[in-house]
């Protein structure tokens, strides 16, 4: 008889059913690759109500997720319920019972991760987190294994699909932020609340933890300098473009001699950079390491049956594992909790060519005024267009500026934006040219 | 005192040294990740006289391959010399004395895996392979652990940088094959005999083993089709642009209900695709599984540190698993050695669209005798271009063709090449419109 390794599920939600379905569907394939059969014993939920069209028995249903954590015969417990409390509480008490724990919860590893594989090490378990970045693309595993050979100096990601979706499809279409944001939501690809998506937040979840294992660190989420998509407008867009840049929501993360770097914002990089070309709710990330040089990494960054992949992919790993006869078994080193603080680099220290797109009174001496004002700040401008494109009285002028540090941007901004001939607040998009 | 694992190297080529680079250069980085030291402790090759540019103590220095192969020591033996025998016998040797092994060696992997494979598990050891495609990409690992919840339906493999080198540079320069390979050969990128490279072979042997893991299947070597980049013109290549196509030397795995399709040929791919933008000797691989929907994977082919970040992840894999305390461990089942034997389809019933290049006389009624002969091939054309760049008194007729069957289209094009009015071979390029 084959052997078996008890799973239970807290969440039946999108990813826990893509979950449910693939141990379905694919349970001959994973009994082979695996050499074992993951029985799902137990799925806690609350709404029992909703027609997920998946065949469970109903005698494994329950309404009381504690029930999951505290049978004694599941060895793993899969965390798909998100959000903080009570998800926070319930893996801790799995990990405490001697589970290993697979949980797709970005919100809560970047902030409470520290915390979690502390205990998860003291009780010799693992969490598998594969499924909290990149939905099924397996970054986790490229960082932690394939590439453990390098030391990482560059993380470059694509790490929000609804936000891509609407920055490809504002470019491409020309329409406005809301419009289609909205028409994302009637599609299902945005939130109600799309808050945590669109100004960056959830990106910035991602990137604590694929910078944490990239760079060895010990990632204090709050460091993380985020700004979202919301202000981009097409016209944003199409200087870029003629710029020879894409706009892309960027997670980036840099390690130059254990000092970090780390942020989330609209990014101009060239139209011909692979990342340029990742579109609609796909995901990349763009990995360079001191040997393997550039790396590239694609796939659906959501979605249940994606993220279900990733899911599972833990699930068998942590079942081998098991089977290898280690109960008890030692955590891998090289995760999370073996982190070192590092010294993250202050926003205001990075430096980066700028796009500004100044909104001035069309009155004669204004560029004279602004590019004083930049040099002041020791900010060089690279290109300046300025065409008749009147809106009640103002012109855009768009500049692309050269390297400058963020602190003299904004010591500039803050002074351009106070001059009365300008009209509105001053777009600004920073630059990544190299990608390295 | 921290634990160490003894290892031996054969081979100190490009990639050896790359591999003596990265374990010298970020040897702290390697020990704090896997918790031990790994230590090279015998290195064999046949030439010491050249100066490779890396410090190594002269009494780890051998001649005798089978030293490594032989000291009881040595728990892990890597196997970087490349070819036929002596490899296969010093990889068994080690096998049979119950140590892991880790190579790049795609060649012998590709036709003697199987029993290779065979040994590794009957003696329970393991034979590390991700540095055997794509270089330094984690592609191996991907399939085989970070996708193991998916039936993989089809993988598109750019895996040859030599020969995406080349079509890259003939693109955008518009100048002939003969003469890119020249300057490959000249900068590098290409060996002296160029063969297994624009020939399609070493793309094969890759196919054969990403193949293998990717639908669990014992793949013959023989059994797949290849056809190499060098009958390709700077005006296919222009042409196929007209087309929105791009060429690339494509290995292709479809996998449809138990049956394979391997094949690896020129290959035109929508402009518009991800792989579409692969350029010089990167290489990516496109796979699409029934959970994860498509993924991509990209970095750099070849090269000495690239492709030795493949070999120390294999090396700490290996490493970590008999620290775990499994001398004697059980091998991953989901590995070649587990695979089934598969119906491989015959390529002659392999149905693509097709782009043929005609050279006829530039006499009327030409076109007439063509189309006829397609159509009773069962060929229907979608679109056709000719225009007047007469050469020697024949114009080229550039024809897309819909969906039709190798047999068919072999059929058409010996009747076609046949007629007096052709004078040259007529040039055919598969096509792969939607790539899954």
């Amino acid at each position: 008889m084959a052997r078996e390794i008890k799973v239970g599920l807290i969440g039946l939600g999108t990813v826990g059913s893509g979950v449910v379905r693939i141990l379905q569907d694919n349970a001959a394939l994973i009994e082979e690759r695996l050499g074992a059969v993951v029985r799902l014993v137990k799925v806690a939920d609350i709404d029992w109500e909703r027609d997920r069209g998946i065949p469970l028995p109903v005698d494994i249903m329950t309404r009381d997720a504690w029930e999951v954590v505290r049978d004694p015969d599941i060895s793993v417990v899969v965390e798909l319920m998100g959000g903080d409390e009570p998800a926070r509480s319930l893996i801790l008490g799995a990990l405490e019972m001697g589970k290993d724990v697979v949980t797709a919860n970005k919100a809560l590893l970047a902030v409470h991760g520290r915390e979690l594989f502390a205990v998860a090490r003291q009780r010799g378990v693992r969490i598998g987190f594969e499924a909290t970045v990149g939905g099924g693309i397996p970054i986790i595993r490229a960082l932690r294994d394939g590439l453990v050979a390098n030391r990482i100096s560059s993380v470059f990601g694509i790490l929000n699909g609804t936000s891509n979706y609407i920055l490809s499809t504002m470019t491409v279409e020309g329409r406005a932020f809301s419009e289609v944001l909205r028409e994302a939501q009637q599609k299902g690809y945005a939130e109600a609340d799309p808050t945590l998506d669109v100004e960056g937040i959830d990106a910035a979840h991602k990137l604590a933890i694929v910078a944490g294992l990239a760079f060895g660190a010990d990632i204090e989420f709050s460091t993380i300098f985020v700004e979202g998509i919301s202000r981009v407008t097409p016209l944003d867009l199409q200087y870029s473009a003629e710029f020879g840049y894409r706009v892309k929501l960027l997670a980036i993360g840099k390690w130059n001699d254990g000092r970090v770097e780390l942020r989330v914002h609209p990014t101009m990089i060239p139209k011909s950079h692979l990342l340029a070309t990742v579109e609609g709710v796909f995901n990349a990330i763009y990995v360079t390491g001191d040997a393997v040089g550039p790396t590239m990494f694609y796939g659906q960054g959501a979605g249940g049956l994606p993220t279900g992949s990733a899911v599972v992919s833990d699930l068998v790993d942590l079942c081998r594992d098991r089977l290898k006869g280690h109960e008890g078994h030692t955590p891998d080193v090289h995760t999370l909790q073996l982190s070192k603080p590092v010294v993250i680099n202050d926003i205001e220290d990075v430096r980066t060519p700028c796009y500004l797109r100044i909104t001035a009174l069309d009155r004669p001496g204004v560029l004279s005024k602004i590019s004083g004002i930049l040099g002041a700040c020791d900010i060089s401008i690279e290109s300046v267009i300025q065409k008749g494109r009147r809106v009640r009285g103002t012109v855009p002028i768009v500049m692309m500026t050269h390297e400058a540090t963020e602190r003299n941007v904004r010591r500039a901004l803050q002074e351009i934006d106070n001059l009365d001939v300008i009209k509105a607040k001053t777009m600004l998009i920073r630059v990544e040219g190299a990608l390295t």
